[in-house]
């Protein structure tokens, strides 16, 4: 896969680029990663990249020029731009569903904004406007890192065994269940007997019972979509019932 | 505001910390951000930090040891913890409400996971559980950092005027209107008439239905919260009316 990401702060991507999955996934040459400084394309003398809003108000916006000219740059040397996106507060919102459709694509481009705003006219080269949440960032960058993590870490070969994205949350329709390694006993607080038991079916039920309470407990909205098994539905209905005698 | 982060790479918050508006905030002391490895509080020789899980699996977990004592140092250090937050996929959302709770804290301290998970006993020692959305990150610390960028600018001093927070998307209610700056025409795409009108008063109504617009359009959900003026009304009414003439 190819990303390319304009910003104006490249700096920001050294550290995220080369540790973890991502730095890995360059090391193996599964990912290619290029980061162009959009400041570089301005055509003005005091390499301006933002100018004052037409009709009046505080702040700063980006121009599309320098957007535009480096975009075109970008596609000249890659044939194309492949998906470009936004970061932006009203594009869809971000889940895993988006990160598995952008890990299907070949090239990525993103666009971080930064300051109060950008240019309307840098939307019309936009293919995707894509939302973190209900939440403001200073700037598109550390959005782009998120979206690239969550996407990488599911193209094929970047994660190890050690790694791997099977029993993500999620990915199962459910939470997680709680999860214990050594020590047995760490300051007084015990590992569930039933996971040092050896008996597998035992475990099996007991995280399956675990993740379907802690979803019930913290997100019933995830129950909406899920098939519960004649088990499951067994459990929901007796976590009702505590509840309702929690109530007394 | 004092922020801890306890992080396995710590490698990868130079970039964000010392750039763009967190960076300014360290710059003018207003922040001051510290970050541990708390691979350096493992207590064998070969700075393990994480082991197998109990009852099986694939993956390894962060074991509570580390971490623990990581944050005992931390809270001898600076007379407690403040609040101790975990990113991770059962906690609440994060959005601009919970950016502004956080804001109001003088000492946060972010326990940043990796790997396949952690050992359940460490959320003992948590007091926020937070999730950026429905999404599976490599870790922690991209979590992070978009919380810490999110909430340091809103602290007062940090954003200057030229970044001023009052404007935001979420901060009204509505979704940012389009915006607008230099040149007039760009490659054949011109600014809205109203804008170079000079007449305020056109401008501000141009945009307040803008705003709206975007709003009904791409995020109905947030005008559930909205109280509409008598000419919101109105325009949402001219919306509609527009859609059905659309469709036919």
């Amino acid at each position: 896969m190819k990303i390319d990401i304009l910003s104006l702060f490249p700096e920001m991507f050294k550290g995220p680029l080369t540790q973890s999955i991502v730095g890995k996934a360059i090391e193996k040459q599964l990912l290619d990663v290029e980061v162009t400084d959009f400041r570089d394309y301005t055509t003005n003398k005091q390499r301006h990249v933002d100018d004052t809003p037409y009709g009046g108000g505080a702040g700063m916006l980006l121009q599309a020029q320098p957007i535009y000219d480096a975009l075109d740059a970008i596609a000249a040397k890659n044939d194309g731009l492949g998906k470009v996106i936004l970061l932006d507060p009203a594009g869809r919102k971000f889940d895993q569903k988006v990160a598995e459709e952008l890990s299907q694509e070949k090239h990525l481009t993103f666009i971080c904004g930064h300051y109060e705003g950008y240019d309307e006219r840098i939307r019309e080269r936009v293919t995707d406007e894509i939302s973190l949440g209900d939440f403001v960032l200073t700037g598109g960058e550390l959005g782009a890192m998120v979206v690239i993590d969550a996407t990488v870490r599911l193209l094929p070969d970047v994660l190890g065994n050690r790694e791997s994205a099977l029993g993500d949350s999620f990915s199962m329709g459910l939470l997680e269940y709680p999860q214990y390694t050594r020590p047995a006993d760490f300051r007084g607080m015990k590992v569930p007997e039933v996971l040092t038991s050896g008996n597998h079916q035992k475990i099996a039920e007991w995280r399956n019972k675990e993740a379907l309470r802690r979803t019930y407990e913290r997100r019933p909205d995830l129950l909406e979509n899920y098939e519960l098994s004649a088990q499951e539905e067994k459990w929901l209905r007796e976590f009702k019932t505590l509840e309702v005698n929690d109530d007394e």
